[in-house]
């Protein structure tokens, strides 16, 4: 289970997360194995705007301009968990599980964005309309996997 | 599913969470059902003391006479949550999901914190050494409970 090799290859380094569409799912996934105080220090479930940016720092500026849904928004969500929690790594995913997108955002596309003492990285992957709880499934999964990536040599 | 009944009960009115044990599973649960963005505002997840100092305003004097897992501590949790966010009602979970407790606090037990606008609750569960997956599961459950009970005339 990605979780638990997570906590193995964290070696006293800490997480955090940041999640809207996933919900809460990523930091239950990282709180299943025993152990896991260890590494998991601190996550948010932002789903509202106001919440971006009272938990997160995001700007409101970045939310008008480019929308929750946005590679920029993921950015400033992973260094502002970062920031706040004082954690190495923090993950954030934000998305459209669905039903429904929009014209310009559809179903299925979700951001993340991954903070590193080095750098911050962000991605949009297209899920496609999979359906909402498979969405979030798989956008936990990526979530899991990027956390793992930044943990290994 | 009991996400679902909040979501309807809610008619307008908002909810945040406050999580230890538990670590994300009653807000992933809370925005299971599409559109719960109507209901679900905010939530966290707070594993390490600092977290619940720094994003809920636990006094520190009080993990410290009482420690994490009490009623006074969920009490904490849970009012400081619902003013952080703003929501109507917030609901806290702090507990021992083990495996393994100590002489005083033994596996199993978790103490849930329910702000309202009228007041705060607070109790205690002894869910027992069922193992940590049923002990989260248990509790989880338990936490939507509380919340479908405030809703509910």
């Amino acid at each position: 289970m990605t979780a638990r090799a997570i906590l193995e290859a964290a070696q006293g380094r800490t997480i955090a997360t940041a999640e809207s569409c996933t919900g809460g799912m990523v930091a239950a996934a990282l709180t299943d194995p025993p152990g896991s105080s260890a590494a998991f220090l601190w996550g948010v479930v932002t789903y509202s705007n106001a919440a971006k940016i009272d938990l997160l720092g995001v700007r409101a500026a970045t939310l008008d301009a480019v929308g929750a849904v946005s590679e920029e928004v993921a950015r400033e969500m992973a260094e502002g968990a970062r920031a706040r929690s004082g954690a190495d790594i923090a993950v954030a995913v934000t998305g459209i599980a669905g039903p429904g997108g929009s014209e310009t955002k559809p179903e299925g596309r979700v951001c993340f964005g991954l903070a590193t003492p080095e750098r911050t990285g962000v991605e949009t992957v297209e899920f496609g309309a999979r359906g909402r709880g498979a969405v979030r499934a798989a956008a936990r999964d990526h979530a899991l996997a990027l956390i793992l990536s930044a943990l290994q040599p």
